[in-house]
């Protein structure tokens, strides 16, 4: 047995989705049944949906920031009843066996995470992800939504919230930290509302002086455009963390540049490689990490942060029938801060 | 009144080191002065008498891992006294004011530390190295040599070996960890000895496959060649710090993907810029930081830690004319691995 599933799929790197019809299993002793209410849409899917990364398998259903109620439970989950509102992210299964498994940081596992979509699971069938109707997940791999929160504008917490939240608790950011937050888009709007809560003194640096008053209006205590080469010198040494995400490429010297001793910049995009020079890091012993997303305690635990906070994400929703054109208004960064598709409308 | 001093210096990039004569000032009530025993040779006293970084000043006398005995000291020092074994590095002095000042980590002053030679210091004077027969040094600048070290050995710790002790340390190399040392030269050695006496699983990445012996002889427990490719695949994922003590322009990439999840490359060298992509840092949460030399106080702590475990540098020692030879060695690599000056040979 299986279930039909209504979707939008992409068949070819240059089609456009369309509707597309396939099969969820039957819900296994572990699994769990979503009818999915809202999708965010992330720039990744552009990625993959175009097959920009080199590993798209097509027809390709895009979609990780997926929330929704659970419908029915397998004889073995315990955790999830019907009605629970919930969410899925970017995975849903990992090895649990591996020390990043068992430390609750699946999107590290060793053997790679199983990808909410386009990836291939244990079984060898690929997996589609929430521009659909519904989903079935193990029941260790989703999260509460908190009945504060509205479903639609959570929806891009679950990877756009998450990858901003996981490296500002990994990397220490508290009440009081000089955090710079590097472009303002989806991840980062969210960076400046998760810095803003934590207590940082949060200063949004973006090419684009029109976006000041946006970044001053999500939080933000500073604005700097980075247009203004001067403003690298005046700026110098000063932030003792740099979310950095975006995903064109840039020079990554010029804000090394901005951290103070021990500083930290944090790469949350994946722009094509730029030249990295060793002494804007020697002579202030700064570093650059990369952070990936969150695992799922933690994805709980942001959740929660959220709405104790009052957080969720500024989002414009649309029809699924408009994603196409979501697509290309995304690629002229025409969007304040997130897509979220209204499943409904595809039922 | 000042004291005249002799030394080899440079008098243009292109000139090689050659005698010279100038005056040291007469010690102030904070000062040591030093009869000056040995002084090694660092790779950055090339780079700095050939002007490959762009500021250096001439007449100069490089050096700056110097050791020696104190002579006399001013009226306000209470700390050292004639016939005293001491040290001085790769500064003598800083602001004293700033967070890295009050913090210890004087290398990373706000204002610049005043580097041991080819400084200008608070008077406008510039500074002459060790490559002389004595230097006076105030007293807050100096560090104490153990007697069981013996001099000449002891003389390279002051720059190759608080270069590698400093980011051991305060990376959290500890017993267990898995250590790879990058490049096995002045700095790499020195790695390699440190990183074995703190307990860590010591492996030497080299490309010359020639080094293995010496690696192993030296504490390293594996080796591993870098000029076979294949080498990046089997050691994926592997090391949770590499001490990347290469200066030549190389690929940050492929190392960085020899990392464990929250694994952290130090670069110590200064290379040309090398494309740097997010990919390898993002999805192993991994880092790439710098690190230079070290503060006073934690120059002692290695010091001692040396004396404890019986560390000294492997070396080759020359008079005072062979320098010129000297350098045209190292620029083949052909030392093992320091070669530290015999002053008594310019008295």
């Amino acid at each position: 047995m299986s279930l039909p599933t209504s979707a939008y799929a992409a068949h070819s790197p240059t089609d456009e989705l369309a509707p597309w019809s396939f099969e969820r299993r039957e819900p296994g002793a572990a699994d769990v049944l979503i009818d999915i209410a809202y999708c965010g849409v992330c720039h990744s899917d552009i990625h993959f949906a175009r097959n920009e990364w080199g590993f798209s398998q097509y027809p390709m259903v895009p979609g990780h920031e997926i929330v929704g109620h659970v419908v029915r439970v397998g004889d073995g989950v315990t955790r999830w009843k019907a009605g629970d509102r919930v969410g899925v992210g970017c995975f849903v299964d990992s090895c649990r066996t591996c020390p990043s498994c068992l430390e609750g940081e699946e999107q590290y596992c060793d053997s790679g995470s199983l990808f909410t979509y386009n990836g291939t699971d244990k079984n060898g069938v690929i997996t589609y992800g929430g521009y659909s109707t519904q989903i079935v997940v193990d029941e260790n791999y989703i999260v509460r939504v908190p009945e504060s929160l509205p479903l639609d504008a959570a929806a891009p917490l679950l990877c756009a919230g998450i990858t901003t939240y996981s490296p500002l608790r990994h990397f220490g950011a508290k009440a009081g930290t000089q955090l710079a937050v590097l472009g303002l888009g989806g991840l980062g709007h969210m960076a400046v509302k998760f810095g803003r809560a934590m207590g940082c003194e949060v200063t949004v640096l973006s090419h684009s002086p029109s976006k000041e008053a946006d970044a001053l209006k999500l939080g933000a205590h500073h604005f700097v455009a980075t247009n203004d080469p001067e403003v690298f010198n005046t700026h110098a040494s000063k932030f003792e963390m740099i979310l950095n995400t975006v995903s064109a490429e840039h020079d990554y010297n010029a804000y090394v540049g901005l951290l103070k001793r021990d500083g930290q910049m944090v790469l949350l995009g994946a722009p094509n490689p730029s030249p990295l020079s060793a002494f804007p890091l020697l002579v202030k012993r700064r570093s650059i990490s990369g952070s990936l997303i969150g695992g799922i305690r933690e994805t709980q635990e942001m959740l929660d942060f959220c709405a104790e906070h009052g957080i969720v994400c500024d989002i414009e929703t649309i029809a699924m029938s408009e994603i196409n054109v979501a697509y290309e208004r995304m690629m002229r960064s025409d969007v304040r801060y997130r897509f979220v598709i209204d499943m409904a409308t595809l039922k």
